[in-house]
């Protein structure tokens, strides 16, 4: 999407890559809101530790980087011995997979650039293809957020407020993102609209990253306290509800997202207000038969204690790069510890819709509709 | 409550006056959770400026220091001429109500001791009087909020896990609290019990001064962000809920509080969980007919778009007063805008009881029992 920096604005992807001199180029996303930056991993091993360091995160954002990371790794491969080609690039795979071990995106993007390379018969062939397939990935990634906003823009009237939770931006993936796209399609369209980020405690990604993005992209908006959205919504002043999904179950169209989301889902119940998860075909998951198999990562508890941020006199409003040295402080009562879940599970009577890059669906449609929504079971 | 400092625990109320150099005494609430600080207030204007400056905060607690700091005042005047000794008391009274001129309960104390005093024939008698007349004022907040706790430990049994929202402790009141009266009135019982404190942005009260509160009592407890209630409702982790409250309306039963709190009401009516409001009987309105006249304070943007703590190591978990400088940062994008609504207002429906000191009553029940409730209209 747009970044204006100095005045100067330009497009930009959260990951690409630079043939030329066999870079992966990454928004450095530790540094926003507060400065934007683009850094290049020089070769894979700086690539897995970009992803490790969270240089870059997000679902499709580290799913391209390991694509480029390995054709990256691959294409710095010299000689012409396919076995020992094959050798090299088993090092790299699994360099980066162990950047983030958890992460299914990093695995399933590395596997289709695997699969895509081996048609080539030399070493040669397979590192055109391998690059071939890792851009391919990332121009998909950018094509299933498009359609994505396509299918959502119809939900999104002039006038309207919507609320959103988290980043589901282009941020986390490698443009336009999921929650963020019908955003971003209508306001292509010319529509007029406001977007309430909550702050989404304890990582404050709405506050950071989302508010960051909207701005950059002259979209009406207001970042709200967690606590607000209840109070918003009782007085009428929210009329849709978008937010993204990290995993969404197939079989019960229930969808877990980052903690806050059920809360949003609830009292937008509540006040009859349209709840919309947007989320990629990857996040679907045919396999799980109930949400509460779905394991609730329990974060370190120095999130929920504290805050990370700028210092900054309360009268500045403006962005100094050079000031931006971001710092941690300590909130809560020092002798106090904390539950951190990560995330939340929302159970499908409470979404109204599910906007994917085929169609917007109710949850308990996905698996009546399993085989357009790329089912392989 | 007791306070722990240095290894050694005392018994403190959040405002008191020493007669022997005629100061008002608080506890600092701006440096908690970070230092504990007695503050004395060396004359009446020292004490409006602390009520001003936010030394002390809450309904309670600032409507004794306002009834302290007029026996202050009345207390340094020397001569006999009661038309003077009045013109001074005018002054003295006018001081301490312009330092939170929004803020009823400063004016209503300063009223009852007004009205005690004016039995004395000289000055000297009324000077006596007033003293007298504040220290029953902040004897009886006490008295309320220990009547509070009798009727509402009976809602707590062992075991149980409690959520409560920002701060109705004992730092809000002469001593005690109410949401957190029913608390320390059920430890004190012996059960044993678990309370979540959430954060409550922006401002983090709950985080700050409830957990430090619980802390000092060694009430076993953690802080959650505003996020994560949901998601322990849902998992069965939470089995009542105790809020305060700012505004109980007598003719409706609706409860004006903290932002967040109706979030909590709906919550935890779609879990089946009790809900409570625990307030004293001063903050029962007789006169609005509706919720929706309750006037909704909008405050500075900056709460939400930053947060105040104390830089600190991520490995230190010890507090240490010599580094508690506290410290305002910036968390938010720094091109972004805020809404900062500061309470909320939770309709009857969703609200299980209110612990008052004279018992527990469903939120209709208000205006039935209002004889004994206090209505003076």
């Amino acid at each position: 999407m747009n970044v204006t920096v100095c005045g100067r604005t330009r497009h930009y992807r959260t990951v690409t890559f630079d043939p030329a001199r066999n870079t992966v180029l990454l928004v450095e996303q530790r540094l926003l809101p507060h400065e934007f930056k683009i850094v290049a991993a020089q070769n894979f091993r700086e690539t897995a530790r970009a992803i490790h360091d969270m240089i870059v995160r997000g679902a499709g954002a580290i799913g391209a980087a390991a694509a480029y990371g390995l054709a990256q790794g691959a294409l710095v491969f010299r000689g012409h011995d396919l076995q020992k080609f094959h050798r090299h690039i088993d090092t790299v795979y699994q360099t980066l997979k162990t950047a983030r071990p958890t992460a299914v995106n990093p695995v399933n993007a590395m596997n289709s650039v695997r699969i895509e390379m081996r048609a080539g018969q030399t070493v040669e062939e397979q590192q055109k293809l391998a690059l071939a397939a890792a851009e391919e990935f990332a121009n998909e990634d950018v094509r299933h957020c498009e359609a994505i906003g396509r299918h959502g823009a119809r939900l999104i009237r002039n006038g309207m407020k919507i609320l959103t939770h988290c980043n589901a931006g282009w941020l986390a993936f490698v443009d336009v993102g999921t929650a963020t796209a019908p955003m971003y399609a209508a306001q292509a369209r010319g529509k007029k609209f406001h977007v309430f980020c909550d702050e989404t405690r304890p990582r404050s990604q709405g506050a950071t990253l989302t508010a960051w993005e909207l701005a950059q992209q002259k979209i009406s908006h207001q970042i709200i306290a967690d606590n607000a959205a209840g109070h918003l919504m009782q007085r009428g002043e929210i009329n849709l509800v978008i937010v993204g999904g990290d995993r969404a179950l197939g079989r019960t169209g229930e969808v877990a997202n980052k903690i806050g989301t059920y809360t949003r889902a609830v009292l937008a119940k509540r006040h009859g207000i349209p709840f919309y998860a947007a989320i990629p075909l990857s996040t679907i998951d045919w396999h799980l038969k109930s949400g509460f198999d779905i394991p609730i990562e329990e974060r370190h508890e120095r999130e929920v204690l504290g805050a990370w941020g700028v210092e900054s006199s309360l009268k500045s409003k403006v962005q100094s790069p050079k000031l931006a040295k971001r710092v941690y402080i300590r909130v809560a009562n020092p002798t106090s510890r904390a539950r951190n879940p990560g995330f939340d599970v929302t159970p499908p009577e409470l979404i109204t819709g599910i906007i994917t890059p085929v169609g917007i669906f109710k949850p308990k449609e996905l698996w009546q509709r399993r085989c357009d929504l790329g089912f392989a079971g």
